[in-house]
């Protein structure tokens, strides 16, 4: 397997866009991400375009608006892992001598009302477990059982997060929140508050993959030292896979994975975009990727480790909380931001140790 | 690249299936192609979905009906190219030695009313350019003019395949239809009659790939000499791809890059199963595939060489004319077509040269 790197990246603000197309928002990130590797189109080999709720046909219309140039095209639904599961594919295209150079893009436009998702089986749907806040409530109900994590950490989060998004201008979201409006905004599902559930939102994100002999800027060389994906596995008890009991879930199965085929470990990790759907997955999930003991995550936030000056900054681009959580489209807005930390490119968010570590 | 093998396919009888979900069809497919492979579910490495009108996660929810296993799941939307995508990312993973064992499964739910396919831009859509019949008249009104292809050699591929769908326990339909059935049934968009145009349905297909050292039965090794994928090029004057004036379309593309990476050529084909979406559409495609010159192919028809016992069987399945067209499903009942007849296992239907060419 060769080296693969990123070669440039590029969105769109996500947001809400009720007179734009699908393909206006992608045609934006796709052509921010050409410019940013130094590529033309008619460099891209293969094309995996990650969506949803956007009917047949997707990125080849995104690709259209560009130039017909005759590649492969294939569409991709992942629900809220689409974006990576693109990325995925074009690395491990790249990764086995494929193609040299693949375009990763995710985009959505999320449909108006209350989404029923019906990929939970019927009797959970009658439940209400159809919507995330019913799921994630359990889980962090139980972390709180287990290892005595509190609302106000849970709303850390989401502090932490908002005042992130300031600093990034393709957030949805770029006010401030205090731990007071958060502790105090509407119960949706206990523990989880209003403001501690993402926003649905609309927008796009695109990476160009390539093997290290096409990239153009060799000085912004962006290693992909690992990417992984994984189903659930027995021992998750529901379909949504979100409530476990002492169980590997599957961000656990996946970093283990990852680790192993990049050779770091957990303690070499510099920056985390971490999937903050809820801001308690974020506390979940980040422990899962062993960046901390399992309950420790809570003392981190409020140690201040987290923030974009701590220790281990996590979601410094404002992650979900403040983006918004255009489906497809997240898991590769997540992996810009990360290129753009990286390259130090981050601005007024910049992780100064994470700079220009490009190897 | 390694060589890449058929281990198993498997389908469930495509039809209408108002009370049946989803799942069930894709789950009895994927039973079927587990029990012809001799394989048992924990054996799969990982798995690519085909759907379109599904909803989100439906590979996951097809892997979850026969066991968590915890492997990478991909659901992949490519219209009707979406199992042939499936199974070209099976090829490529399984040839570029990522995994050893992978699933392609292909499922549809076509929903009801008319279809108004959102992948045509606007100003198309009001032509009426959003449904098939209007694509593929153009197309063959012009052939008709270049080569003089008659309606009544359009006619023929229908009584061709109805008949062959016959002898087809899968296919939907299983009756025979006459020339002067076909001819005077009503006109749909000139010169495609209603039993020129296939017909919806609802079904699954599925075929599980791997590396020869994973075959359970080595004497029915069907390899795959290529699998290739393409979208289209400049050239092509419209965004469904169906019309174009002399420029190489994207069968041609297929068929030259899939030459190349098989090392055969159109002269060594025994058999083929084509696209007739449209009656019309099983005379390009088998022209562009290079099975005969530009023009010959209604001379094929009129002598019988494409029926069973031809020179060149063309859908000895009964194509999309017997099975309908649940559409991501489709490529991958192809295949399953292919895979019984090189096996020798396609009863009455069976080519008799083309069996037991299992290399």
């Amino acid at each position: 397997m060769r080296e693969v790197v990123i070669a440039g990246v590029g969105m769109c603000k996500l947001g809400r866009y009720p007179d734009k197309e699908l393909t206006d928002l992608g045609h934006e990130a796709a052509m921010n991400a050409l410019a940013d590797a130094d590529m033309e189109w008619k460099d891209i080999q293969a094309m995996f375009c990650a969506n949803a709720y956007g009917g047949m046909g997707v990125g080849h219309q995104i690709a259209y608006s560009i130039g017909k140039t005759g590649i492969p095209i294939v569409n991709v639904e992942n629900a809220c892992s689409a974006g990576a599961s693109a990325l995925r594919l074009c690395f491990q295209s790249i990764a086995a001598g494929l193609y040299d150079v693949c375009f990763a893009i995710g985009v959505e436009k999320i449909p108006g009302g209350l989404l029923d998702d019906t990929s939970w089986p019927e009797y959970e749907r009658c439940m209400g477990f159809n919507v995330q806040p019913a799921q994630y409530a359990l889980e962090i109900q139980r972390h709180m059982v287990e290892y005595g994590t509190t609302e106000e950490q849970i709303a850390m989060v989401v502090v932490k997060n908002r005042k992130n998004g300031c600093l990034n201008p393709y957030a949805g979201f770029q006010q401030e929140v205090s731990l007071e409006e958060v502790l105090n905004s509407r119960m949706i599902a206990k523990p989880l508050r209003r403001l501690m559930c993402c926003a649905n939102g609309d927008g796009a994100a695109a990476a160009i993959l390539c093997s290290e002999n096409k990239l153009k800027t060799k000085s912004r060389k962006v290693i992909v030292a690992a990417s992984v994906l994984s189903s659930e596995s027995y021992g998750n008890v529901k379909g949504g896979g979100s409530v476990k009991i002492h169980n590997p879930d599957r961000i656990e199965i996946c970093a283990k994975q990852a680790y192993e085929m990049s050779g770091y470990g957990p303690e070499d990790i510099d920056i985390v975009e971490a999937y903050d759907t809820m801001a308690s997955s974020e506390i979940t999930s980040v422990e899962e990727l062993g960046i901390c003991e399992k309950g420790e995550y809570g003392r981190l936030l409020e140690e201040g480790a987290t923030e974009i000056n701590g220790r281990i900054p996590v979601n410094t681009s404002g992650g979900l909380m403040s983006r918004r959580h255009p489906l497809s489209a997240t898991g590769l807005a997540q992996i810009a931001e990360i290129v753009w930390q990286l390259r130090g490119e981050a601005k007024q968010r910049q992780v100064l140790y994470a700079a220009y570590r490009c190897r």
